[in-house]
């Protein structure tokens, strides 16, 4: 089988949202959705734009989807061929992972259509389209070639109109409503054949009308360059992109397309992990580092990943915590300017979370749930839409989930063991990390008659129970949050003068000495049978099984969790919440703490975030349960090949793709399969190779070095490179 | 108009539940719901026990109803003349209030019924009826007349099973599910007329059938004596309600009804309010008196009164804060020993309390939300049904509505103030008011970085705000508690032995000054333009009109509150919550603050609650405001009457009667329109008559002695009577 690609036979519209999806090119800047040249909002199309949002009125904010400006629409003898309207005879498209490019082969009645087309690596404002029809009865052609409005939008429209300007490059400008950014859109052709043209502006775009004569078995292609560019790059936009989309007609598609190329080859270089023994799953894992290659901001310092990338709107197109503690791993072990540019994201957006902690009563850095440009906050009171009443529901997401800024710290902390590398920390970072643990020292709950402080009223990674106290994942990773705290100043106190500026700038010399109260105070999980209690009260819960909770619904796009959930008053957890805990921090636990807990939750686990199945996958590693550690890599890696993954949180769409089972199909790989590990600033392995893998090879960036691991079932080794 | 009943005439079996509370009679040890004789479960027939609990397997507890020993069912040429089944020609029942008599005049074709009953408030296990025929037809009358068990049970049924015994008295005994109580009813008859008799022992009860020839004109009287016991009372219940019935019939009808007459009288001689200038008003005011004296313990030393009195189960029949703020005050001014067996239900009950703290890890007393007997919780954790799915909800009264405790120390200490009398609190109640303060010592949240110290995730009066913190009302009546709890020491401190040797048992001399840090550190209400926050981030909630939020129900039935209802995210309260707390403590706020808090929060108020429209009548009369406190009062008073009040609550069943409202029907007239108070242990009198009065007399036990209150238009008295 082919561990490259992806295909598709026949065409469903019905499919097109979840095909879209799948079949995505990006390239960090923005992602064009895998939807046909000729397609509108009917059928998903969008080109989504990184870090661009806007809200119109009292919708959700949400990024921006750019005008289309790779649009085709065929007419054949006035006819529209189009898929969604017209059945093809016949219909295959497919997406190459190695190089990112879209490829589709349509058979309609009487012109087969075949086209390539890619977001390019390259220049990150490009995107290019080979067209090519082969004409099987005489008539003519009309191809309808521009930049299109008629965009996806959830929450739109986001613009207040377009201006659109003629000339060898069509260009539309567009101003979003909210702040005023401008996004420029441009197009220009190169045809093999002659036409007779007509420029056509209609509502829904700015067009050519290329008109041509055909006979039996003559071919016509068309190449078509396009570029988005927006005023938050720089000034004029619509002239960079006018600029860019005729400078790449010079060079030609072949040439556009071998610059790509050659850039994805540079990104595998560094990340490829190549499995062998399961063809499948090989292409699996390509899938999911493709879906999260293809979406690493390479033209920025200080953008993150989206939990839903590029592919859409969903989720408002906010940074979660899916970023930190599931993308950054790949990243820092494979290409560490990504990873820091996530980070910087973070240090760049500290302002946000000091405002945020601020509105809610606390001191410090509380990072928003759901994140968006300077960290504001995307996540609202009412984040899920009740399906029987169709109201709002109040959600605690946004207040509650605390955890959110130790994830950061936690990331930051990593990232410097892991690469070595201090200067994150001094540039922002360790600013970062004391204004978590201020806001975690304003958030605690102490008793006058007692010393134990608690974390109440919080919701752990497991969102399906919220508003409970003391989860052991938030109490530990806060734990974690204020030891990195303390132990900046084991490292850097006494010999960096930036340090003790910073203390001091900071008014942080009184928290100190709070702070290592703190840690001595702070509430530690309560066991039972050596089983971690998810939070107080979690085990006085219902305890049923997944099935009988899934019988209680009554409407399959229920919301499970909180107070009006199935799940909610049960033991039945969204995803890994200890375990997580278990995963993140391995060395604060022994195995066979590990494995009660591992056997206790996994049953009482829905899996339904795709945040889980990885963490279950790295501590069934750990034990040695290679058949459920493979079960879930499965699971893992192959989320956005089959579309899987939930679509509804009450009348909420979700779906998208999924960069953080991608990278935690890397991390069960690499952090799981072969045991990468740091070990006083060198890493090494501890192979667990699954019987139904013969070999696992990558290559590794750790602490400034280039390695190749190589595991095999006799064993493994990692050696520079 | 007869200001001292209620009369209905006509039948409607859908008006049933609610007549069968409408006209309740009852003495405090059972209620006889105003049914027809002839009446079982379908029209809601129940005598509904005091203080007497059951749980059927995992259904809710909830009082037990006796078999009905005054059944009567009525036969004409073997044809049932029944209301539900037979239309009447003519119906009409009564209530009077003045001596709790229920009465009937139902013409069917052929045979007319009177009769008259009552629940002896002589004596306490006594039911009697006279049941009258006037014979239309010549024909054959049969009577079936016995102890029926054909009882209307929410959660039921409760006994085991049921043991018949034939005899001159009849008898049924029956024993409980949980507990193996012993539930006896017996019944004997008393006839003008000759019959044949005939036992028939059924499922559905034991009975006679008494047969006779009639001709037309001819009128019949049988009286129908009975008796109910419990184990609870004495050792075999069977035979003294065989005795007890036997007994009543020697006397006869007429002279068991004087005995009870006779009680009545006594009862309303200390209690009597006396309206002139509007009749209904005066009239609802009495039935309000009567619906709250027939319930009161009398029987016993320390029961309470359950938020929907003896008019059935419902709320498991449990004691709520309703009894201490609401029921109270009548008693405590009108019949302190009353005042006293509520006030030793909470000191009996609180191993209960300390129990509740302890299970959620608390120290001290955290008193039941729906307290049964031995203070046993009644609430549930998932307390209202959604009418959506049909699944119940969690619900938080039960765990976060804290300000139970504070509530049962301020009912304690107002009572030893309004009547001078200690003696409680050295019984016991001083002891209550120390735990109650130990909890709270130990449910505060206390910050690592500041000292203000708040009370997180609560519930104040208005439910429909589920875990809110800092709710203005709880934390004052916590620091009221805390205060009471200090004066103790002021009081008693050097004096009494018994004191020191309390807190020495207590271990309590270490709580004293952590509550003394407790009442400085404990964060004051924030306030807005004088307006106080009900609780943090009340007034950032949607601010909506009443009118805008039942627009959006989309069930009549459905629940406002919480996370889900159509309240729970806006400013729309269910009941007085500040304005609780200022009718509460009156002399902690000016004048100018309350009535800004009025006018802010009464249009915000749903007054879906019987708690409400009497908090803020108080308020009103205080304020001069005295055709809202009219509006008010009528609402108030008239509850029982109309029949009004919120039946459903979910899919839960929540109707009956209303002891909360009857109260304040009291308080309105007494402490709000005659202003009565207490200064220097001496009642005082600030009369507020509104325009609809003309005047307004009632006695008043305060302080040990007697006095009359007399207010007119022209200003008012109070004299030692």
């Amino acid at each position: 089988m082919d561990v490259w690609s992806l295909e598709k036979c026949g065409f469903d519209a019905g499919e097109a949202v979840g095909d879209g999806n799948r079949f995505l090119c990006a390239n960090g800047y923005m992602g064009l959705r895998g939807a046909p040249e000729e397609a509108g909002r009917d059928l998903y199309a969008a080109v989504t734009l990184a870090g661009v949002y806007d809200r119109n009125g009292q919708a959700w904010r949400e990024p921006v989807n750019a005008p289309n400006a790779l649009y085709l629409r065929l007419f054949f003898n006035g006819k529209a061929l189009a898929l969604g309207e017209t059945r093809p005879i016949k219909h295959r498209q497919r997406l190459d992972y190695r190089c990112g490019l879209f490829s589709r082969d349509t058979l309609f009645d009487p012109v087969r259509v075949e086209s390539e087309r890619f977001v390019s690596m390259a220049e990150h404002s490009l995107l290019a389209d080979r067209y090519r029809m082969q004409v099987i009865q005489d008539g003519e052609i009309t191809l309808q070639a521009g930049i299109s409005t008629d965009l996806w939008d959830i929450n739109g429209p986001h613009f207040k109109g377009f201006d659109f300007r003629p000339g060898p490059a069509l260009q539309v400008r567009a101003v979003t409503c909210e702040k005023g950014i401008e996004v420029a859109a441009a197009q220009c052709l190169r045809t093999d054949f002659e036409t007779l043209e007509r420029l056509e502006q209609r509502p829904e775009g700015l067009f050519r009308m290329l008109t041509c004569p055909v006979k039996k078995g003559q071919i016509l292609t068309v190449e078509v360059f396009a570029a988005v560019c927006t005023s938050q790059e720089g000034k004029d936009p619509a002239e960079t992109a006018r600029q860019s989309c005729l400078r790449a007609r010079e060079r030609g598609f072949e040439e556009c397309l071998k610059a790509h190329r050659d850039a994805w080859e540079d990104i595998w270089a560094c990340s490829e992990v190549t499995l062998e023994g399961n063809g499948e799953a090989a292409r699996d894992l390509h899938a999911s580092q493709y879906h999260l290659n293809c979406i690493a901001p390479r033209h920025a310092q200080d953008l993150s990943i989206p939990a839903r990338g590029l592919s859409g709107q969903t989720y408002k197109g906010a940074i979660f915590w899916d970023a930190e503690i599931f993308c950054l791993p790949m990243f820092v072990f494979t290409q560490p300017e990504i990873a820091r540019s996530l980070l910087r994201y973070r240090i760049e957006t500290l302002p946000g979370a000091l405002k945020k902690a601020r509105e809610y009563g606390y001191r410090g850095a509380f990072y928003a749930w759901e994140s968006q440009e300077g960290g504001q906050e995307g996540c609202t009171d009412f984040n899920v839409v009740d399906v029987f009443t169709h109201r709002p529901v109040r959600t605690y997401f946004r207040d509650r989930q605390i955890h959110i800024s130790a994830d950061v710290v936690y990331a930051l902390w990593q990232y410097s063991v892991w690469t070595g590398d201090r200067t994150l920390l001094e540039e922002g970072g360790a600013r970062v990390i004391l204004e978590c643990a201020r806001f975690y020292l304003s958030r605690a709950n102490a008793h006058l008659d007692r010393t134990e402080v608690d974390y109440a009223d919080v919701i752990g990674p497991d969102e399906y129970h919220e508003r409970v106290c003391n989860n052991a994942f938030t109490n530990r990773m806060i734990l974690y949050c204020i030891e990195s705290a303390l132990s900046l100043r084991e490292v850097f106190g006494d010999k960096k003068a930036w340090f003790s500026s910073l203390l001091k700038e900071m008014d942080y010399e009184r928290e100190l000495p709070l702070l290592e109260e703190l840690c001595g105070r702070l509430r530690g999980p309560k066991t039972r049978e050596g089983v971690i209690e998810q939070f107080d009260g979690y085990f006085a819960l219902e305890d049923c099984s997944l099935d009988a909770v899934r019988a209680r619904l009554r409407d399959d796009r229920e919301y499970w969790g909180g107070d009006h959930g199935v799940a909610g008053t049960t033991q039945i957890i969204k995803q890994a919440d200890v375990l997580a805990l278990m995963a993140l921090l391995p060395e604060a636990f022994e195995d066979e703490e590990v494995e009660k807990n591992w056997q206790y939750y996994e049953p009482r686990t829905e899996h339904g975030s795709s945040l889980s199945a990885c963490m279950y996958a790295l501590t069934a590693c750990r034990l040695g349960l290679l058949d459920e550690a493979w079960r879930l890599f499965r699971r893992t890696a192959g989320i956005d090949v089959t579309g899987g993954g939930k679509q509804w949180a009450g009348e909420i769409y979700i779906g998208g793709t999924h960069p953080a089972s991608n990278g935690g199909a890397w991390m069960i790989a690499a952090l799981g399969f072969a045991g990468l590990r740091m070990s006083n600033g060198r890493p090494e392995i501890h192979p667990r190779l699954p019987d139904q893998l013969t070999r696992l090879t990558f290559p590794v960036i750790a602490g400034g070095k280039k390695w190749t691991v190589d595991i095999t079932r006799d064993g493994g080794s990692i050696l520079p490179s």
